[in-house]
């Protein structure tokens, strides 16, 4: 594997502005940057983007094939509303694995449910930051 | 109370042309003008933006922490879809009202419910354009 | 308009000792007095009637056909179980807004839906006692 | 009918590599050209549009009014989540027809149901590049 | 059969004033006297009672056990909503016909359903006044 | 009116020898006849059809358009399941009364719903036989 | 703990005469002695109240604030259909305990759900007249 | 493609004297013509059978097999009813289209939902008779 | 037992050809002539009818009272649609066991339901044309 | 009444560890104990068991008929998910009461229902431990 | 085939006491008895084994790889709940009959649904003891 | 963080054997032993235990409390089902982090929700046996 797409949904540009007691302190930039770093000592590069548009991250996943080996995502609400993204993760045919910071399970919110899991490899949740890391770490395993 | 976003979404650009016998005739501009000038009579000012995508939405309403008191949003179609717009008010911290120029229980299409009133202060609902001047005086009162 | 007609629903007698994190410490005589003198200065008179009886607020709404403008009601719980209400204000003629003290889409009771709102002419909710000035004021305009 | 809008929604651009054993090769670049060529016999002007972001496309229908005599709209997956889409053809009142590569019934994803075809004029869906001719076709008859 | 006791729910005291164009203008007071006449061809006599309030029209059926023969009821709204009614009609044992003025079948609010015609002996539905006569006749037959 | 069409559906024939306990021990050909004579004092003409196959039943009211004045019809278990015979009724434009034996809202069976009654002009159930006779009674009113 | 407020709703006035094989012979005077007997050896006294009409219910709670240390509430069909007595119980702060005097779970009726059980200290429900008692027994204990 | 069956079901005999607004003026002997002309230009033959029964439906699906290279049906009402239908498109292996006068998306009674779309090639619905054209159009192409 | 009626519903004339992978090659005239010898064994007689007509069936099960003494059903597509075939065995009072071919339960189209296998003795299914025998074998125990 | 079965269910055993703040500190055996005692002076003998494997408290249920007069059981999590309890309790027929803890109406949990309550004699619930004696005290009275 | 797992679930140990106007006085002991019986003239040896214990039947399921050709299972109560079962039937690859004594399909309790059924060969209930001799009847034939 | 517990349930021992396909061909004892090496180098012991019987998972949470700092568990069908191990885990009161093989989002069968997750730190599925390393991981970091 040498190449990961990182890509942040709707709202996670304010991460660590945004309801610290459930989300914590650290930046978006914070977390782009241990990732980086964690990548690098295992040959990986990783380009990362953000967006609070559902459109440019279907367009982001679509020009993905063949320019990156995985995509570690969180789609933040978009989980819970984009058939689009769910097309875009199927149709792009690139090993993508889902993250959320906190744990959907516990929370309220969820109970909108999940349309874009279905078609990843997997789904890591609760860990905070450590999630990507996670996922990453998942990815560069051999399977 | 200083400073006031004025937020409009998806098809309000249309507003006066569209479906005139359940919205008037009424531009957004003309609404935009006569909300700014209820708001300079109160010394308020009033920055306006409207546009058709959600998550240019979402982005106004990140940025407005810290630089306004307060927003009035007719989130129009995303109301029923947009639990990025949800995350974002709750996200910002700021005091929103909920407007919508028709009354929504009243037609048929509000059957998809409201994913954005509950992190609201209050919605107004079927008095037309003055619900924006409804919104700004509650606003401005003394709670 | 001359003559409004101002309802009250279950429970708020009891207003000022009830749930007072919720609902405020002004009493619905507070309230009915406030309304009264905001309605004079705009020439109108006000009538005030509560009831915990779901039947007598529909033989209210009943008389008030030709010897009201129009209605400010508080349905309070009969929101969500009085098909009977929703009658009455159809069949009266007379144009209704319906007002509620707290955000009734913030709360989770609120999941019983509203019977009443859809033959109102608008909806008001979370502003507090604020919320029937705010209905005179929307019916006192010329619409 | 002089001039027809051809509109595209998110993945379409992938048009070709994605899925091909259920959309098939042929490009959305050939399918636009088939349908101007089509149009062109019968004297009609066709402008296409794609776009993977959901107020883009309700901006272009926006634009329609007056602009455009039909739509032909291949809402992809906004045609299961986008009450705007929906609003918007409403309010523009162009004539639109719904076109759907394969049979939607026959997919599981389309549980999700439809928002925007109840808007349109009809739907058209299972025949592949050539649903877009028929829709042509279908416009360009006396009705 | 000698006696029989005719029951009217909320809104019917308006009969005739409301929505005339569902409803026609016949009053209550024409309707009671109709009935009686008809009854009295019959050697039946027939105690009216109207009644906004829930309560008291369960009160009526209770104290009707031993004094009526029989109960023609036209409960209006709280055919939707009333537990309680059905309760009555139940433990009364007195044989109960259902009456609607209109079809409820072919009208909107009755998505509410009925929880109160199960324990009646019948009903009828969509004849007007006359739904009333029909009653009486069904009650007066043999069986 | 001077011509009736009296429709019965499927198990009705067996009537008289079918579940005794429920629905008496009258026969089909027994009611008609009683139906038959009743129509005869009105100078009213009553022809009688029945059928256990949907498509016949559908056929019977498409013919009766122009050659009936109203139809009396219980379509038994089709109520529950027929759209065919709902359409018939709505495009023949011809009043018709739905009768059912029992009361069908004390049934267990009934919570399959009607399908039929919203197309008809009114619904009577629970007289036994006696129905047909007040289904006759009522479309032999001046309304 | 002094004094208690006994709650009855609608039809329990009718206790002993209605359906004896499910609800028993003993009256509602009956179970109101025995309550104020068993009381007063605990030297508590015992105020009673039945009403068929909700307001009333909700009224008597209203007033039962500072009035009584405790209300013991049967109310029998409006647990399924009051929002306003469950509002009234919240809101008086006075320690409710509900009682039913059948197995509600073993009921068809039951099927209605309880709208007033959660805002109680907890509900006695299959021992006939006897959970009147065992309800006071469960408030005078030291909890 | 040499000879298809073009199927219609229940109440489409009616068709120009049923409902006209909805379904226009057009026979069904006046389509079957049309639809045979223009099949004749492509060297193609159609049989046309009409029924009311579903089980006469069902049969003739059922003799296709290997008699017809193509079926275009209308199912009208048991589209929403009948298994036996799809049972009987699927079993029989003939490409087949659905196809309904009116945009069964825009009318209420679609909420039935469809149960033959599923096993067809396709659906066009909301063209009126043009669309039994378009289908044979659809079914003549190469695909 | 003497004599026994076998039911075959829509599409399973066609048995032995359609979709074989799931319903093996053989026809229905095989079964009926396996049936009818395994039975004589026994010295019982069967008759079998088949039919694609709902209401055939219904009328073939009115018949089979006082003429049969048990029946085996396979009502295929009709077993998830047929209230009437329901009615049609409850009324007969004909011991009845419905057999299906496959496993009903694997299947996706078993999600319609079993409207009929509620009123027969009971259900055999999964084990090809052996479950009629097995169904013969069940009825003819003693029981 | 001579001898009770006290069934405990699963997690009950870490009773008084558990989340004090809803359940208490007062461990299993002290209730045991406690019933135990009120037991004996009432000439009653208590037999306790506890057990987190369902099958073993459906095997003590099953031993109990003829060995025990009477059951107080809380199956605790088992209530919202064992229909085989249900099953145990129906058919050892020794009369059961249901007893929990804590109020389940008021707690988000019991959303799960209740599969075994309806099999009881009665409930009893949010007393905390002393909702056993209230249970035997029932028990132990003439009824 | 050599050799069949007999497996029976919570509460048939008391078979032959339970309910036996439902399921007859036979008890397990006799039917395992006849099943050998009746095995051992096909030359079928049978293991027979019963658990109230949900984990020990997955237990049993998951030795029965390899060491058994067939499984008969009542899973009795465990039918309803059990995604365990489910999953070990499908895992151990053994061909499954589930059996039921009674007609699941006419008793409430069924209402909860099969989660086994899905994943066996087949499915026979409503015969008694005799289903299970059914089902090795079905198991050894050849299929 | 010094002590965890390995906890896997119904139907995993068979891992290794069971549907390889899906998950794979690494035995429990396999995983179990990687787990437990990967531990020791972050100088943590872990303790593993598997059963298919759902009230030993409870014990053993049950027990956990004290001895360990930190639980994964693999439910596998209990997930589904399973409230006394949500009440189990809840009660404990030890972090747990819930482990799945296969990416359940992506599994047809995981429509039975999941009653576990919710109580737990978080949720790793997708990953095959590597889960549980990554389970591991997110445990010993620092959070």
């Amino acid at each position: 594997m040498k190449k990961v797409l990182l890509l942040n949904g709707p709202n996670l540009a304010l991460l660590g502005t945004r309801e610290p007691e459930i989300y914590g302190r650290t930046t978006l930039a914070d977390i782009v940057e241990t990732v980086k770093a964690a990548a690098k000592t295992k040959g990986i590069e990783v380009d990362a983007f953000q967006s609070d548009v559902e459109g440019e991250l279907v367009a982001a996943i679509g020009r993905s094939r063949g320019a990156y080996d995985a995509i570690i995502i969180n789609p933040a609400a978009y989980t819970h509303t984009s058939v689009a993204i769910h097309d875009a993760i199927k149709a792009s045919g690139v090993p993508t694995v889902e993250v959320h910071l906190s744990n959907v399970y516990a929370r309220e919110g969820y109970r909108h449910g999940s349309l874009t899991a279905g078609v990843c490899v997997g789904q890591i949740c609760g860990f905070g930051p450590a999630g990507y890391l996670l996922a990453l770490e998942a990815l560069s395993r051999d399977r």
